[in-house]
């Protein structure tokens, strides 16, 4: 059974790479809209008895579930064998708990949508908090891949003088595990209370960082908030200029210029949404997920 | 069991005639967009036990679905007994098969969707043109109630010496219909081919007709393209101005101004979709199909 990869719109780029990383063909889906807003797709690639696999990041979700729906239903219509889905970004993945009451757990929602939509979903680091895993919320296999290790090379590669900066102590976990695998050292800011409104925060021994690159790592940057403030406390402790690493770079309307403000050296995300700071390449980490559940061979 | 109905955004003035005419609550359905523009929705009044409608048009459908179905399912776990789903407009009823190799039949798609969303569907002349019914997309039980009598009424209100044009031999049943409920006359107008791309489109007797209002009726306004060419015939025989009357106001863009180019007498539609030109009001149609399906009494 062979596979053929899909665009949807906006994802033409992360299709070709990953194309060429499976060996797989790209398709030709054509859509456009009539003048009422209905949208038009049609296949001009034959999928009967094949693979069609579906790449489609799911920043801004609201609009592209339909378009997904009715490409995937199309495709089992016209005989695909399996219908996978690619998605770099996963939405929808916070509000998985009544946090008030009467508030929609959009997460379960969403996920089940996805579920009755493909065959299997890969994506990358999906915003996993208090739900432990996608199978929780999802019924059909999948795939969360990790994008520690790219960051951790191009670390390694691109900021020799690199010391990794937590936040906090709940991201030890998680940039630690960087740190280790880029082989550089790690720090986590220290939060000391002096009264209800005054905590400082500060870099532990930083005489020994002050010649170093401060690296910062999130799993997304929406509205750059947290990144900004830390690169406050940074400048406050004399720091050098920091390298800010998102794995997702969904930048809310301005976030992007509000976090170049605090001068950072240098703003770096993955690719699994586009954007100008795109300088790691998932697409491999994808191809990985993407021949754990295939059954193209 | 009583009755609570739930305005999605946009659809608030709709909600409120409707509730008017069914003695329900309007009920509050709070909904915002996180700065990644994810959305978060509350229900601020308790569905327990009651029938929760929900009161969403869909023209302009893509970005539409989600919300609706995040707000139902919602609507579902918060022990709602059932979820009903009034649509003045439904979007999606034109690609009912597949035009050409590897076309999306979108209409069963997205009827598959809905019916996994709402317990039952009211909507307001649906676009059956192949589709005899829409029982033969949807799941669930549906009413397509038919403006035809409200606006016959309103024809008869408010254009006296009208006589009701039909474009062509096709939109005799339905024009017709409208023209006899009204008392008024009705014309179709005739196509003489004279050549391959020569033909001359004339009003039959067109003397009998010279001193009366031309009013035209169609199912959905889009582009308004079917419209201008009648009232371009209409002017070249010098009949007097015409009304111009649609169902849906789906008015795509430019086609309002455009159509208002050729200086209809009146540009008049239903209040299925929120439009300037509205005049003619479905909430007491919605209101008895709605009447025909609920379980609250």
């Amino acid at each position: 059974m062979s596979a053929v990869l899909f665009a949807l719109p906006g994802n033409e780029t992360m299709a070709a790479k990953l194309a060429a990383e499976l060996g797989a063909e790209i398709g030709r889906l054509e859509l456009r809209r009539f003048p009422d807003e209905e949208l038009h797709l049609r296949f001009a690639t034959d999928v009967a008895g094949r693979s069609a696999i579906f790449v489609c990041t799911l920043d801004r979700p609201d609009g592209k579930f339909l378009p997904l729906a009715f490409a995937a239903a199309t495709a089992r219509e016209l005989g695909a064998a399996e219908v996978g889905l690619v998605a770099p970004y996963l939405a929808y993945m916070r509000q998985d708990r009544h946090f008030e009451a009467g508030d929609a757990e959009t997460a379960p929602i969403f996920a089940a949508c996805l579920s009755r939509t493909a065959d299997w979903l890969v994506t990358v680091d999906p915003h996993l908090h208090r739900l432990k895993n996608l199978s929780l919320i999802y019924s059909i296999p999948t795939r969360a891949q990790h994008a520690a290790a790219p960051i951790s090379r191009w670390i390694a590669d691109n900021v020799p003088d690199a010391v990794l900066i937590g936040p906090d102590a709940e991201s030890a976990q998680w940039v630690g595990a960087v740190a280790k695998t880029a082989g550089k050292p790690f720090v986590v800011l220290t939060k000391t209370r002096r009264g209800d409104r005054d905590v400082s925060v500060t870099v532990p021994e930083v005489e020994r960082w002050r010649a170093a690159t401060p690296v910062l790592v999130d799993d997304i940057i929406s509205t750059g908030r947290t990144m900004a403030e830390t690169l406050g406390h940074l400048a406050r402790e004399k720091m050098k200029p920091a390298v800010c690493i998102g794995v997702h770079a969904v930048f809310a309307p301005g976030a992007y210029d509000d976090l170049r403000r605090y001068e950072p050296a240098r703003i770096v995300t993955t690719d699994t949404i586009a954007h100008q700071t795109n300088a790691i390449d998932v697409a491999g980490l994808l191809a990985e997920g993407v021949r754990a559940l295939w059954r193209a061979t």
